[in-house]
């Protein structure tokens, strides 16, 4: 059986830098508790910063244990490949040992062969590794990808799809692990978004070839057009593979990031979904659409020739 | 080419009760001039009703004028197969000639036999007619559909499929296809709703699978749920199929809606996935959540208790 793992504080701190309410947290886990979900992902772990950013961004160590002893999933959380080096990230995860489980790095296709020995050092300090490896609908043009993919056995526990521009079908899905299946017997992970409305059907693509991990957020909250939503795959696959979905836990998980999809508002539109069909970064197209500083049309247009190589002014 | 038919203003009365601002209707007819849409479904014709319903209920003669005399599109209506006979189509439709091209007929599984001469009746007095039938997910229970298919060549332009509890899935619409084209050579048309989140890729599936036309409205208002939104299915076609888009004209489509989408809230949520991934009747759904008198718990409680089929208190 597949496993899920809901990363609505990682991936939803994008639109709050981070910070969340203490209580809201806590009707998550608890809620969280009550249903089919393996791996709660906190959010980064990261080094001191210049910027600000919210407690979820660094996830203390005070935070984690208070978390462990609220929540009954195995806790994860997210590093980028670009900010941490295999020499210090000791230092940065052994006070996690025995708090968190699974450890994920995000990593460009370039980089997944740099991060190979961030990995190694990962598993040796003591927790389960998975590469959550970027901008999927791009691999086709990775030559390297699949000498990468050969040294993933016994190194990573999981190798994660990630649909970054939310741009592929099922029917890429399918294809991708095929080709990863080629060259690696580590486990498989899709995390899709939501830009083209097709992260759940590329999800059930996803499952039904084989993965053995996907993620989703409590209303789909996260980076740009946001991500599959949890009480989406939880209320299909409560009818398409039986399994048992406590619908009052669901509905207190939802309640409780209703407000914050009232202030901001995520979700796919037009210019998200122009990303989406064109790969384009929705990174961009996320500061443009929440300054509200620009007409969807003078983004549309940016995007348009960002695709057509036109500099804009 | 497939062509497609864009109803906001039929699908998305069910939230305004048919009533629309002059300016808005007028900006949505002249964006959607622009752009690659074969049909606009203005709305309903009735006859008169004792319980208020707006304009676009009637479809009254002078504003199918003033609408003909903007727009470079084919105008549909809709009818309700259970509330017109055939004996009084012709009081009702015959105004409307040389005004509308296409009447769709709303019809059950279980009444598509009876609406033939309606259907018939609609044709003699001049004009294309579709056959909206409903409830596609129950299909498999319809025993009398192939009889009552073999029966629509010649005398349909469109045989519509119509997912109207947003709970098929892609591979459903490509056997369902296969089934009707079996028993007729009548245009197979596809309407999607989006509980699931599933509307753009059934839609997918009925183009790849040679459907002749297919539903759409702007930010997918429209009954429950809402439908496919034409904005997205646009957005996919100009890079799958190469089809021309104005985005510009697009975006003014969107915006003009964009108000009613904050102030009726349309969209999925965990009553209308549970009403998709069971087959349960959206309408009840949509009362209990626009009236924001129970929670959500007790909703899907009730549809629980509905789908198992306890009677709630």
């Amino acid at each position: 059986m597949f496993k899920i793992l809901d990363c609505t504080l990682r991936d939803g701190g994008y639109y709050t830098n981070w910070d969340f309410d203490t209580a809201q947290v806590d009707t998550y886990i608890q809620s969280l508790n009550r249903l089919p979900v393996e791996y709660i992902e906190l959010g980064y772990r990261s080094h001191p910063m210049k910027a600000y950013h919210g407690k979820y961004f660094y996830c203390p160590v005070y935070e984690l244990e208070r978390i462990k002893k609220l929540s009954n999933k195995k806790l994860a959380v997210i590093l980028n490949e670009k900010e941490v080096s295999a020499q210090n990230v000791g230092d940065l995860l052994q006070p996690c040992s025995g708090l968190v489980d699974l450890v994920r790095i995000a990593v460009t296709p370039q980089n997944l062969g740099n991060s190979l020995a961030l990995a190694e050092k990962i598993k040796t300090v003591g927790f389960e590794v998975a590469l959550n490896v970027m901008y999927m609908s791009k691999w086709p043009q990775q030559n390297n990808l699949p000498t990468n993919l050969k040294q993933l056995d016994g190194l990573a526990d999981y190798f994660y799809m990630v649909d970054s521009y939310g741009g592929v079908y099922p029917e890429d899905v399918k294809q991708t692990i095929a080709m990863v299946r080629e060259h690696t017997l580590c486990k498989i992970g899709f995390h899709g978004h939501n830009n083209l409305e097709l992260a759940l059907i590329n999800t059930l693509s996803a499952i039904d070839n084989g993965a053995d991990i996907v993620d989703a957020t409590i209303l789909g909250m996260g980076r740009g057009a946001g991500n599959l939503k949890t009480e989406l795959l939880l209320s299909v696959l409560n009818t398409k593979h039986q399994l048992q979905v406590d619908f009052n836990a669901l509905g207190n998980a939802v309640d409780c990031f209703e407000p914050l999809l009232q202030k901001h508002q995520w979700g796919t539109n037009v210019p998200y979904m122009i990303s989406g069909t064109n790969s384009l970064p929705q990174k961009d197209v996320m500061d443009w659409v929440t300054t509200r500083l620009y007409s969807f049309n003078s983004i549309v247009r940016a995007l348009q020739n960002q695709k057509n190589n036109i500099s804009d002014n």
